[in-house]
């Protein structure tokens, strides 16, 4: 089949690779129903994360089982499935704390930037639907393998309550994901940093209440004057580099969580000045299989609409249009129609 | 009246200097019922954290209130009282939020260790008590202001939930106190890495159910080998230093907090490690006023027993003595008689 390979930065292709196959019993094959490019594919594209040899992208997808490995019990052919860019047994002691994405025989997913696509530790990983869902629906289906699950573990992790105030730091996919969890949450009041007019246009239709659209100091002050002085409840940290880092502690209140969920590229915190801060930190790669039955419920009620993000929709064969549309900001996140 | 001064690393005073006074309508004198030295003085004590000028030292105490400022409500002369180290409002947002520690008007407490000391923002910062209690509690309730208050934080911030396994780093007064702290809130395993035999033996008293004496990566093998590989849920820091919190990482399950309240001096932390090891941090100078009420409750009723962290008791003219014993870990903590 043709799927999606990084030679190298810049260099994507869409060319002939061997076709996935169950390698494991424990493994199915999906036919994809669309998928995407995500932020974080755009580290390798820029050269800005050391690769060894070409990659086969793509780490989410949603699509219909077309074969199972012999030990495969809970999936068969014929449903249409969601799983976390984390594959995970779902049965060992992280995965029962709630932490698949650290789960000991975690895997990242890849290769789904393409029609078919393995999956390993199917059981585990993989939520199949009642029924194959109408196809306006995919685009929020598929979101919900990454970056609906991730912004929602950054307002999980950032523990948002019923009537709080939140601050989010970066207007990516994820960061708009982040507000949606948020108001999902019961946030009464949700800033998110943005200066992109589209940005800003989505993260108000998901429920951002305040737009700030300064940067570094002055955003912080922006914002510490928006909360009276006091700072945010909750702060979600969507970026992962030191200056939103920084941003992202700056505005919150002592006694805030920052649930950060941008991969740290250079990132130094100084233990004296969190702690005299007393903001607390968590954060790690979105423990997403966690959420997926309620996110499911919600997009097939249609309480959520989080497929709105893809503000582009391109044939894979233009994935390389793709990217570039996401690496020059153009597009907030671009679906791959398969 | 005579107070205790450090004058520079190693210079411990018990000396002449004025007797407190009311300075603002807010302030409290409180005649001491005993005081005592925290491992916090010893950072200035051994010339690791600078000074300008003598210091007047002490900020852990109970007493009696001898003179209340004009504006004071709701404590009056008369009273026994405990306080936070961290003086606080007890009104403000940080306040209300559970953080006095982190109060819009908080200073640090200061000169505690003599027979008076002035309290500033008396009404938000000290709890008085129904009665008058007795001799033998004294130290206890004395250590709900800091050491215990300090502990339980540690424990609270690290999520500790029943049945919980939980590491305590540090054998210090701090973290016999999280061991006590993990016990009351019902943690079923309480693993403290101490190699002294006293520590040792107030560890169990306290409720640890393992000792390990390893230190570092040793240390961490050994934890990890006593959860069967996964680390334990809650891990509480109470050291401060590089290495005591690389070993609190390095013992922490994914998805664990780690309340950490030793003040981090030296420490950095990269964000990336952080973010892949997938463990949370909640720190900062203890919120203490927010469990003082609970605290007192437990003491008064003869539920736990802090006071015996103090295991040497000294006349306040020998405080020099008790800087020392520390010091050189002859004592965990050094009560003074005043």
């Amino acid at each position: 089949m043709l799927a999606t390979v990084l030679h190298g930065p810049g260099d994507v292709r869409y060319e002939s690779v061997p076709d996935p196959q169950i390698l494991k019993p424990t493994d199915a094959i999906i036919k994809l129903s669309a998928s995407c490019v995500c932020g974080s594919d755009l580290w390798p594209y820029r050269g800005l994360q050391p690769m060894d040899g070409p990659a086969h992208m793509g780490h989410e997808y949603c699509g219909v089982v077309v074969e199972v490995g012999g030990a495969v019990k809970t999936v068969r052919p014929g449903q249409f499935v969601v799983g976390s860019f984390c594959l995970s047994d779902n049965t060992c002691p992280h995965c029962r704390f709630g932490f698949p994405s650290s789960c000991e025989q975690r895997e990242f997913m890849t290769g789904a930037q393409a029609p078919y696509a393995r999956v390993p530790l199917a059981d585990g990983t993989l939520v199949a639907t009642a029924e194959i869902p109408p196809d306006d629906l995919i685009p929020s289906l598929l979101a919900a393998s990454d970056v609906l699950g991730t912004g929602w573990y950054a307002a999980d992790a950032a523990c948002v309550r019923p009537g709080a105030t939140v601050a989010v730091v970066g207007d990516g996919a994820v960061g708009l994901m982040g507000v949606l969890a948020a108001k999902q949450m019961g946030a009464e009041r949700i800033i998110i940093m943005s200066r992109h007019k589209t940005r800003q246009d989505l993260a108000l239709f998901y429920g951002a209440t305040d737009i700030v659209a300064e940067r570094g100091d002055a955003g912080v002050a922006r914002i510490r004057e928006l909360t009276k002085g006091v700072g945010a409840d909750a702060v979600l940290e969507c970026v992962g580099a030191q200056e939103s880092m920084r941003q992202a502690i700056g505005c919150a209140r002592p006694g805030a969580m920052i649930g950060y969920v941008g991969v740290p590229h250079g990132v130094q915190l100084d233990g004296q000045a969190l702690f005299f801060s007393q903001t607390g930190m968590m954060g790690g790669p979105a423990p997403v299989r966690r959420f997926l039955p309620h996110l499911l419920d919600l997009v097939l009620q249609r309480k959520i609409d989080p497929g709105k993000v893809f503000d582009l929709h391109l044939p894979i064969a233009d994935v390389a249009e793709g990217y570039r549309a996401m690496d020059e900001r153009r597009a907030i996140k671009t679906l791959l129609l398969v």
